[in-house]
């Protein structure tokens, strides 16, 4: 017997979401629906990469705060994570609100991740919660690649990790004070935590095919429980890219779906790949937070998209585990998203 | 306000649990109780460290199985975590079980965090969930201080890495069939997660005091919901060592609470800490994971114990952050848990 979709009865609410991206990001296709952004030198006027992570964790959180108009006392919990060792990135970043923590890692699913732990939390009575996710290039790259001033040449195959922080403040709380009524609103009506799958990759510029396996494992789970790809406005993977979507399509076509006419990628909308020398697309836990939040959060509470999935996809490895002759885990979380009208 | 503390309105059952150690804690006072024991090397048969501490997950994770009786499908979803980099110590360990997986990231505080959000998801709707943690001493002190082969001395203050792991099956569903009619089932009856705490600590050989404050401010915000220590049989923290240990205390009692009396350490209680030459006592996810498992939850079975607070406590930085010269931030996450008969 396979694991359920888990439902909440009640309804979980996204009642505000806040993007800070770096200055590639906002030269992309979805330049100018960002909320905060650092066009000078992906600073955010911070000393070190990391330290500039953190702060684009806190802008972000407080972000989403002030547009729900929540103050800390009214969060019951955060939830988050990055890609940075020990998740040093939400740990300082968060520091500085009196809000309970969990830290998380998930990888680029970490947003996903969030989401989804928010909701059963939201689902365990009523309650407000954050998700709070980042990446930024340049400590990416040091960390689990080269120093930049190594400038190192890159595989077609391999992502560019972006520079970007997500929060999401989801709710089970009446808040009928704080929504409009006969707006949009995005909520979260079904979850499908993803299993750990390992098809072998160990080709660390090609996350896309070591993510896609789990991606697709997720979703034929998911559309088994009786659901067709047609049903949705939108099936958004988290950050496979040109590489790991295309493998996504061709998994999912030999099982009998075709999902090839309602995907999309938030790695391949994040730049113009071509013009902009991004390889196969963006990676990073920052991708799909940034993404989902000024453009998909967005289209839903306008109208534009009605029933979205997302499918936060990361890929579980370490660099000492790919030394150590391991291949690379992937693991993909299902989120579906609805826009009601409360 | 301050955030209330979380109230399961149905029974949390811990079901079964399991401990996995090594050569130096099977050595120690409780030695004998642990549920498997590598007395060779460590290495559970594996080529590396870090392998070896996967496989202790692993272990951990099937013996709680095997005790309750659960299969894969009967296990809604594994939380899991330890204190390497992106926690491969759980994604690999673990990716050999077809289980909903989530990876957490609270340093030592990830055994507590883990109970805490396996039991709040056992409150959003009929559930069982498994909480899963570890370190090894050999993959620790190569990550975060020196390989092995350089022999460096040791701070008095600092702490020894606990090479363990264990597993919790916690559960909300009726499990009539499970339990004998009688014994005593440990229940995690009460949750409060801390806040991120930095009081401004630097020194990376003295964890037990950037841990301290975290866990003394969890606690007070505890007791000031109305509770006194003299409720309950012991209040044992995670990992605060001989040194941190004695700042908890001071801290607390200069609060107008004292509660050194019934204040216990897991730290302290799995080495002979003077013959032993462990310094400051025990720490790592495997420490409070193994204790609690191996000595508290037995006791609470047999009905020695009845009431216990445990707090988890975590240092969030990276080798990275004090490089550059930010102090340690700590966490202290509370689980109240008691022994009800069923």
């Amino acid at each position: 017997m396979a694991h359920k979709i888990i439902k909440p009865e009640m309804k979980i609410k996204i009642l505000s979401s806040a993007s800070v991206v770096g200055r590639e990001e906002d030269r992309g296709p979805l330049g100018g629906s960002f909320d905060i952004t650092d066009t000078k030198d992906d600073r955010f006027g911070m000393e070190t990469w990391e330290k500039s992570e953190s702060e684009m964790q806190r802008l972000a959180l407080g972000c989403a705060m002030n547009k729900c108009g929540m103050s800390e006392d009214k969060i019951d919990a955060m939830l988050a994570g990055d890609l940075l060792n020990q998740c040093v990135g939400s740990n300082y970043g968060l520091s500085e609100y009196r809000i309970p923590y969990f830290g998380l890692y998930g990888a680029c699913s970490t947003a996903a991740e969030s989401i989804m732990l928010a909701s059963i939390m939201c689902m365990s009575g009523h309650m407000r919660c954050a998700a709070v996710t980042s990446s930024h290039f340049c400590s990416a790259e040091r960390q689990f690649r080269y120093p930049l001033e190594y400038g190192g040449q890159r595989a077609p195959t391999s992502q560019w990790t972006v520079t970007g922080s997500g929060a999401f403040i989801l709710s089970s709380e009446d808040d009928s004070n704080i929504i409009s009524g006969g707006e949009y609103v995005p909520c979260v009506t079904e979850l499908l935590p993803g299993y750990v799958v390992d098809h072998g990759i160990s080709d660390i510029n090609n996350m896309g095919a070591a993510m896609a396996p789990a991606a697709a494992d997720t979703l034929l789970r998911y559309f088994k429980e009786g659901h067709s790809p047609s049903e949705f406005d939108m099936i958004i993977t988290g950050d496979l890219g040109r590489e790991g979507s295309s493998i996504l399509i061709d998994l999912l076509d030999a099982e009998g779906y075709d999902i090839s006419a309602v995907h999309a990628d938030c790695g391949k909308m994040i730049y113009n790949i071509d013009l902009e020398d991004k390889h196969a697309g963006g990676s990073g836990c920052g991708c799909s937070a940034v993404v989902m939040s000024a453009h998909i959060l967005r289209n839903i509470k306008e109208g534009i998209l009605s029933d979205v999935l997302f499918v936060g996809t990361g890929a579980l490895m370490s660099p000492l585990t790919l030394n150590q002759g391991s291949t690379i885990p992937g693991i993909g979380h299902l989120v579906r998203i609805r826009g009601d009208k409360i």
